[in-house]
């Protein structure tokens, strides 16, 4: 079962149950958001890539030393950045088409290219996230620095990824009044999901034993905030502001506030997924249970528990045991966790849409187009 | 023996073989430059950390929720960022200082912070090198992510330092006419260092077999140049140059020109001293030769082998082992590679020194006030 929603210009909203189909959408009433990004569109943007990725790693006469190292770089940025579902980055041109009437094509192009920064940064934390928490698959391929002749030299490659993004806006934005803007904007993105990814990492060690004295709503809610909502949800939409030349604090924390709640939302929906969903799906079998990840799942039974169902999580949380995942899924069932979730998707919904409704200074078609391009995952 | 060399502004200079004392320099003939930094200066550095590492893990109110990571952070800073020699922070302060006749109290004390910008990024640098390369020891004290409790999570800890910086610009130099030229600088710097990184990694991988078809001057020159002399050499005087308004590109090159050189002086001496030094003088073994390094004397040496010693070459370098160790250093001896080093040496200076004469748009005195510095080191 996969839920999608999406808020609409209207103040409607409408839940639908089903899986959508690739390149396909329309889950709503109305004629204007049942369009999906036409393949020229999206082709535009993949096209993007090649000049992007052409421009980083050029040799000019004089860099013909650092020929090999550029080789490298090269299969670096194709193995890493463009095969992701790329909502992140598509959703800068959307934003950017919902906050300007006509835009012309140069500045179309340019939030094209900011959306492959957000893609590169991205592409950072992925490759560094999986070397961290030692994973072995991403996106149906091996990790990176699981590849022949990579290793560690992984870590290089993703702050090589990280670094591309300031190359290419001093290259393409340069003399725009929002270069500025948005090189304080990455770099403070970059910081609040190194500080999510901090708080996650001492709240649950990968090899640590299991110790649930941190996993509390308060924590969990941080590390959702820190280590995911910045990055992807405030930073492509912010980034689309500032290209307009929106840069006052009321509007950018109001964008926050919306921004970051849908974040907040979307990290409990994925974990609920992570344990309720089906695999066939969601695109992938769950395993935050034998991870031992603080996934809302968790956090809602440890505020339920009695000292015996208490012993049980302690006991079975965590491992890879088959038997011992069951059990900790059984007691969620005997705390009735897909209730409490239906009742927070509720909730949810309203907090968001009346949060949408109150703001007059932003065009609500801009959540909407964003809502709508990152609801459309099945993993 | 540990080899000293000074600059001085009357174009003279002179070779001082001896170990400094910590904290004293007086190897010049010129009263003006005996002067070694005061201990208040050194204080009134080494107090700025204080001041910088508290701006950077403060929370406030609505921050609470990360108080956990920030105290994490603010042992990743004090454990990796203020042991080190600090030549390179410090020579900010110093070129500034060769650069301005009078300047501010205001204005010492941000080149200062600017300093320590790039004792985080040589922080930042150290504690990803030290997992890639696997190393256990650093600076007298095991390796950060060799620590209880750290592991992986070093990397995300080593990025939180490069962010540091640029956190630390916002938050100093935001008002300030050169803001974007440090921002830019830093990232240049951070750049080309990721280059060098990936050029030697590529050319004698950690953990790959021996393979001396890309040991030669030119590769070894690009790797010098690009992992060390930009951000060790260029980036604190141009950071001090960019401080002072001097933003024009000849200004820059020239500065590079001599920098680069001094860069590539200093890492032949470096590389000379690992297998000539002693190791009471420089403060380590030197395990070059165990390492599979792309070193100078190595390099050398293949220009010069004929087919019997480059065969003792392939067998024994990159060993472990003692004898093959000992059989290199024997080769170099027959090869007479030191007096190929002494030519260098003299060469060197001739050339580094006809660039500073002829260069007029800059004061001398910055590059001998760097010069001091970086020379004051023994290991």
């Amino acid at each position: 079962m996969f839920t999608v929603v999406l808020f609409c210009n209207s103040q409607l909203w409408c839940k639908v149950k089903g899986v959508e189909t690739e390149g396909e959408f329309n889950f709503c009433h109305h004629e204007k958001h049942n369009k999906p990004i036409s393949m020229s569109e999206s082709q535009q943007f993949d096209q993007l890539f090649q000049e992007l990725s052409d421009v980083l790693t050029e040799c000019t006469g004089q860099e013909a030393e650092i020929g090999d190292a550029m080789a490298w770089f090269k299969k670096v940025l194709s193995f890493n950045v463009p095969h992701g579902k790329k909502n992140r980055g598509k959703s800068v041109v959307a934003s950017y088409k919902a906050l300007v009437s006509n835009p012309s094509e140069e500045d179309l192009k340019l939030a094209g290219i900011i959306g492959w920064c957000v893609e590169l940064l991205q592409a950072f934390f992925l490759v560094t996230d999986d070397i961290m928490d030692g994973s072995l698959t991403r996106r149906g391929q091996p990790c990176w620095y699981k590849m022949d002749g990579v290793g560690l030299l992984a870590i290089n490659d993703a702050i090589f990824l990280e670094m591309s993004m300031y190359r290419i806006f001093r290259q393409y934005l340069k003399d725009k009044p929002y270069y500025v803007n948005i090189m304080e904007l990455f770099h403070e993105a970059t910081n609040q999901t190194l500080v999510g990814q901090c708080l996650d990492m001492i709240t649950a060690p990968p090899q640590g034993s299991v110790d649930f004295s941190q996993f509390n709503m308060e924590r969990y809610s941080a590390i959702v905030k820190w280590k995911t909502a910045f990055y992807s949800f405030y930073l492509p939409i912010a980034s689309a502001m500032y290209m307009n030349g929106i840069t006052d604090e009321t509007s950018h924390s109001t964008a926050r506030r919306i921004l970051l709640k849908m974040g907040h939302f979307f990290q409990v929906q994925d974990d609920y997924l992570d344990c309720y969903g089906d695999p066939e799906v969601i695109g992938k079998i769950g395993t935050d249970i034998e991870d031992n990840k603080c996934s809302w799942l968790v956090v809602q039974a440890l505020s339920r528990v009695n000292d015996d169902q208490r012993e049980v999580l302690k006991n079975c949380y965590g491992c890879q045991d088959s038997g011992k995942v069951k059990r900790v899924k059984d007691l969620y069932r005997e705390l009735n966790l897909s209730d409490e979730y239906r009742k927070f998707e509720e909730r949810s919904y309203k907090e968001i849409m009346d949060i949408i409704e109150s703001c007059e200074s932003l065009p609500k078609d801009m959540f909407i187009h964003y809502v709508n391009s990152v609801y459309k995952r099945n993993k």
